[in-house]
């Protein structure tokens, strides 16, 4: 089978947005085998999209598109494709009283367009949209496949996985078993990474091992076909293993983990409490561990004290001390992280300061960060050194102290 | 002059990058008014090549090409639009001396496939790499005009910017100019603010204006041709005026203009200094501010209090009033905005509380937030009925605040 992607939007030939669903519809389908030959983005406008829609049917089966579903004017995939190969749009009840349902919930006001985005093409598969309004669908006519996608990435990448890939395989008439399973790595550079595990990269074909870099550091992709979905991951498991013995103290877990679900999770486990004093990343270690359902059982609470002036007044750090090691150290990191635990009575405290940047802070160069852990009767500091900017920096800050974290939970 | 942009390169196909040169080439040629009617991806097939840049000449005049420039065998950018044009490769001597120089500099092996990166069109302007070593070219043949560029984006970026940008000028023999501003709004959805404003948008054709949602809300982009820049501003400026006053108080921002940005940008133009405490946003009020150098000036400090029992012990909050009211009320956002700002003895005090999701928080749905901002001698809050996801809840409510925060601002 041999695929085309089609993104479609103006904002795209504008060059105001970057085309990432290509990428990640394109690396989906060559997991599962799917050749694509071409990726197209076509503007808001219906002659050209067709246009490409022609060129697309004459050298490709399965025609992706994503964007162009939404409620204005200028949204017309569907009706362009709806025209092209003589289908008619049909309003979908379900899509409409969900759509009813999200301005009734939220107080908004339903314009007219908006019940635009419920028609779908007659005949076609309805991909539920379980992050926005508009409905996807999958739609098998004149030897081609068609499969309609929302832009925004949050809406459209679940809905691929989830509804699109199980639609090609059947759409395929597939029995072999494909699974997959990511491995997630922190504190380890891609190269690093690739050059301690070179042999394992070079001698497997099943599972297939493929490298990723991420914003949450490093993933390695194994992907093994097998009659059964059992029999392949009885092939994935003993490959794990093989990473966890030569790589696995920067392994800090799978699939969809991220440092924080994790952080989250062991907290949890372990029924320990924690409390963070913060100040180049004011409240961003806080924030990345409150974006997990259930946490107020172990996240009490937080300081942010982004001057010294605060760091002395609201956690009662010694003046003579910041004096003597400045507030970028490794006394004033675990004086936080002492600090704020016994203030909220947690069972671990967290003290995160530094330089962030751009200019050098209190005598250290940007990207200096002093990260401290107290636990158990004891404090342990963490230097960093980063050369991203002052954002980038903030979250590896952020994203180091909870590796260091999860290190420090997993042995509790 | 209309324009395709073919970036070349399996890699892309494989979903392993993402094409971000389209976007970089895209939005330039946008800028200097050059249309891009298609961006198209293929692979490292010569077949495939061809039979894209066929379909390119059909319907653009400028073909901008990125990758396939390199030493290896899978590279062949140029071999292919030589043979389509029937146009001859000829080694570049200056472009091979900068390439042996720079074996020489470095003192790696020169192997003959790197003298192939000198090979270039016969007849072409050379445009020099400085960042890399396989040159660009520019040619006009067969009535187009054909831009080589290579695939990594910091030999790319400079060498379109520079030398390929000034090259279509003088091919297109011009002297218009192009000026856009993008005005960006909040607190209204997309739908919403296209109706409002429909018979602005229906009636416009120079300035053009073109709607685009992003993370931070929803923008307009207003580009309008005139002979000067000047002049183009002048068409630009009662189009705002219009906006302004149809939906002035949506409005926070023009161009690179975030809504953390704006915020501290208005806090430390006003002198006012700023402290908050959060409990669903858990900091990730506090961290967006932070997001910005020299922030320190107005951001003192804040606290998370993420429990009933920290709003009381670390803000001391009023027992019987939590209880009367619950922690998701307007009475428990005021009194947290109040209190912080008392604590941290600034201008400014915020408090944050609601239901993040995804299930029901002291008797309230997911998606309901308060928001207390206390300022001078007053204290205001504001209601959200959200009905995203958990953290898209969270960000849309850190997000408003800073929109109604720069509200407030404004008029301080």
């Amino acid at each position: 089978m041999k695929a085309e992607i089609i993104a479609v939007g103006s904002e795209l030939l504008l060059g105001q947005i970057t085309n990432t669903n290509a990428r990640f519809i394109s690396s989906r389908l060559a997991e599962i085998g799917v050749d694509v030959y071409y990726q197209t983005v076509a503007g808001d406008n219906p002659a050209r999209l067709e246009e490409a829609i022609r060129i697309a049917e004459e050298r490709a089966d399965l025609l992706v598109f994503s964007g162009g579903l939404g409620p204005t004017k200028d949204d017309l995939t569907k009706e362009t494709i709806a025209r092209h190969i003589g289908i008619a749009l049909e309003m979908d009840e379900d899509a409409l009283h969900s759509i009813e349902d999200y301005f009734e919930r939220t107080g908004r006001e339903m314009t007219a367009n908006n019940r635009k985005q419920a028609l779908v093409l007659k005949g076609s598969t309805i991909l539920a949209n379980h992050h926005g309004m508009a409905p996807g669908m999958a739609l098998a006519a004149n030897d081609h496949i068609y499969i309609l996608l929302p832009g925004p990435p949050h809406e459209m990448e679940p809905m691929f996985e989830k509804l699109a890939i199980p639609y090609v395989h059947r759409a395929l008439g597939r029995k072999e078993a494909i699974v997959s399973t990511v491995v997630k790595f922190y504190g380890i550079g891609e190269a690093e990474l690739a050059f301690k595990v070179q042999d394992l990269l070079d001698s497997q074909s099943n599972p297939t091992i493929a490298p990723l870099a991420s914003r949450d550091g490093v993933t390695l992709r194994l992907t093994a076909k097998a009659d059964t979905p059992e029999l392949a991951r009885t092939l994935i498991l003993p490959v794990i293993g093989d990473l966890q013995e030569q790589v696995g103290e920067f392994i800090y877990g799978f699939d969809d983990d991220t440092l924080s679900s994790k952080a989250a999770e062991l907290l949890q486990e372990k029924g320990l409490s924690i409390s963070a004093a913060e100040s180049l990343t004011a409240g961003l270690f806080t924030s990345l561990l409150a974006e997990h359902a259930g946490i107020s059982v172990a996240l009490k609470g937080g300081m942010t004290v982004y001057t010294e002036e605060e760091k002395i007044r609201q956690l009662g750090l010694d003046p003579a001390m910041l004096k003597r090691h400045g507030v970028v150290s490794s006394e004033c990191a675990g004086a936080l992280a002492a600090s704020v635990r016994k203030r909220f009575l947690t069972d671990i405290g967290i003290g995160l300061t530094g330089a962030a940047g751009p200019d050098p802070h209190d005598g250290q160069p940007a990207g200096t960060v002093w990260i401290g852990i107290s636990f158990a009767g004891s404090t342990e500091t963490y230097q960093l050194k980063l050369s991203g900017s002052r954002n980038s920096n903030r979250m590896r800050a952020a994203n180091f102290t909870l590796y260091y974290l999860i290190r420090k939970l997993r042995t509790a």
